[in-house]
């Protein structure tokens, strides 16, 4: 039954692609036939640097699918701050096709594939991408693991090994589907990894705007535990505010209002955090460590503040906090597939049926350079934005 | 056979003491009778304050040994800095007799005391000091609670419920036997209890200079475990290099040393340490974190520089380091008396053997203020202070 695969191409506009076999029995022919993907349209970059000034967009020539692979042709993907940022300690090799995460359609499949056709719906399996990592010690080490398995979503085709894809509900909302392995994924392991929280019990974090957060007010309120959620001074606060209440926040305050002697003298009804989430440090971190409770813990998944944090001795010593951290792409290790996966299918669960949302704007694969400067800041606080192919 | 305990008194010198009754048939006399302490010389306070200007020696009267009390003469008693600093979020209402730790040999029994005779060598239960912590948000609770069982060991008798004190064997060290609960007992909790180390591991360690710092670099190479130790710039700091390898010490770092690009670069034989111990805070504290290897934690239980210790988020995120806190009064609760008991005597047992040795400076009693001018380091860098009643 392997063999009998059909393998559908869809577009076979070029020569090559009039090579495939769809007959269950041309098992020979096929062996020595060839699979080629489309060509791809693909935003590359070369060298390392400004993302608005290395990336561009080239077109790919076609490629084998050999017989595990598939060829995948891209719907969505976005731009995370961790494709533009510099803050990470590894660099692909270059050149290389950006993007990590996305969403797209099996287009094509190898003659030795099982378990996928031409039509599913697949994202790049959450554990493909980081399941290479080195020690930190090494990490030179790991751009080369890595690159093996990066997907770069950026393109309009991608050829992968069939275990790279995950195939997820053809219902999933698109623009979700192509955003749900980074940010919902680390919030949900943030609320399930380093405390045992049940309903009642409150969650504290700073960053309370960003994609993780707004996933961490909705996940935090579908289980029943409160979030105080902290939040920059600025313009317009009030409007932040309403948004993330209309989430299901329980709390939201600016910096500025806790600038007080006992910040949780603040809070009603709400018991003190076992745990706060930090993606900012400086004094937002400070923050949430002081509304943490005897014996909570802090983890930390961003520093976009760019200013480290500052403990005071007797936060360990008498409060007895833990400060730990957490990295999504670390996270995710070979055994953890299946979990990992059943994570991803909840998650788009909840967004399908409308209990987990958060704000993207969709902008056209000729646009990426415009979108880029969006996600880059060029035009102040934007939404995320996703690619559509 | 609980009513045929024999009780002596040692310095029956007033007539009190001459009610106490030794003969095991005379049990209905001994109820009824009263054993009395002698009178006790302490070195109370009766306000807080500045520990030289609000302690002072008294007198005081002899009370009586319950049924189930023991008096207890103290031997030796050290002045600790947990005794004279301020950083403790508690205090204990006033007025109260000082001193946590000490030694001392059992003087009188009551009558329903099993297990204690008068000569037996005791220091205060780990346990009994240690076990009534309320959370850190009630701590004002904690004062009242604790007041009933503390001991205060700087005075010449102590009466207390006979589940207070622990026995020890009568060939321990009286020096060490007053000061193994604190410091000693620090450091083989936090070598013990935050990561699984094994022979050829190795820990860093900032203040090493310190008892707990002393006792670190001993209870780690007795395990087979390197220690990479952080001095302060000093005068004289060969020579304190030379005392702490002499001690065990793998590799003494003054901080000055360290102001390298890559700590471990200095290392030679040595694995990068899954644990690091933090007594200072500020640089001192920064510098443990850049010898730790990926993944591994750094635990506070002092801060000598009384400054924060600063994190930049790489070391969460990248590094995956956890931060966390020891305090050895926390540490002891109800559920560990057992364990506790057992480790004490194991630690008793290696001083006595000459495998875990500091230096101290026996004071007489009388002397008390002398020592806590030392202690509070009028006189510089001064060993250990331990009364010696």
């Amino acid at each position: 039954m392997a063999t009998a695969r059909s393998v559908t191409l869809k577009a076979a506009s070029t020569s090559l692609w009039s090579l495939n076999r769809s007959s269950p029995k041309a098992k020979t022919v096929r062996a020595l036939s060839t699979i080629m993907s489309p060509p791809s349209k693909a935003v590359v970059y070369e060298h390392h640097g400004p993302p608005d000034t290395v990336t561009r967009m080239i077109e790919l020539s076609p490629v084998e699918v050999k017989e595990n692979q598939v060829c995948v042709k891209m719907l969505a993907a976005p731009i995370n701050p961790s494709d533009i940022n510099r803050v990470y300690p590894v660099r692909p090799q270059v050149p290389a096709v950006g993007g990590y995460e996305g969403v797209g359609e099996v287009y094509s499949v190898g003659s030795a594939v099982k378990g996928l056709s031409p039509g599913d719906l697949v994202i790049p399996s959450p554990l493909s991408s980081g399941l290479f990592f080195a020690p930190f010690d090494r990490l030179l080490l790991f751009c080369f693991e890595c690159l093996k398995f990066k997907i770069g979503t950026w393109q309009t085709y991608v050829v992968k090994d069939h275990d790279t894809w995950h195939k997820i509900s053809k219902d999933s909302p698109i623009e979700y589907a192509a955003t749900i392995t980074v940010n919902p994924l680390t919030a949900l392991r943030m609320l399930e990894d380093f405390t045992t929280l049940t309903a009642g019990d409150s969650v504290v974090q700073n960053g309370a705007t960003s994609i993780v957060g707004q996933c961490v007010i909705q996940l935090a309120r579908y289980r029943g535990i409160h979030s105080i959620n902290i939040i920059r001074d600025r313009a317009g606060s009030d409007t932040v505010k309403e948004k993330l209440k209309a989430l299901g926040a329980d709390e939201v305050f600016t910096e500025s209002q806790l600038e007080v002697k006992n910040v949780k003298s603040l809070l009603s009804n709400i018991p003190g955090p076992a745990l706060g989430l930090n993606c900012v440090g400086g004094n937002a971190a400070s923050l949430v460590l002081k509304f943490l409770r005897q014996g909570g813990t802090m983890v930390t998944y961003g520093g976009m503040s760019k200013k480290p944090i500052t403990v005071p001795i007797s936060c360990f010593i008498f409060k007895d906090l833990s400060l730990k951290g957490f990295w999504v792409q670390k996270w995710l290790t070979a055994d953890r597939t299946k979990e990992c996966r059943e994570m991803v299918d909840y998650l788009l669960r909840l967004a399908q049926e409308g209990k987990l949302k958060y704000e993207m704007e969709l902008v056209p694969f000729g646009k990426f350079h415009t979108a880029l400067d969006k996600a880059l800041g060029k035009h102040g606080s934007q939404p995320k934005q996703v690619i559509k192919f």
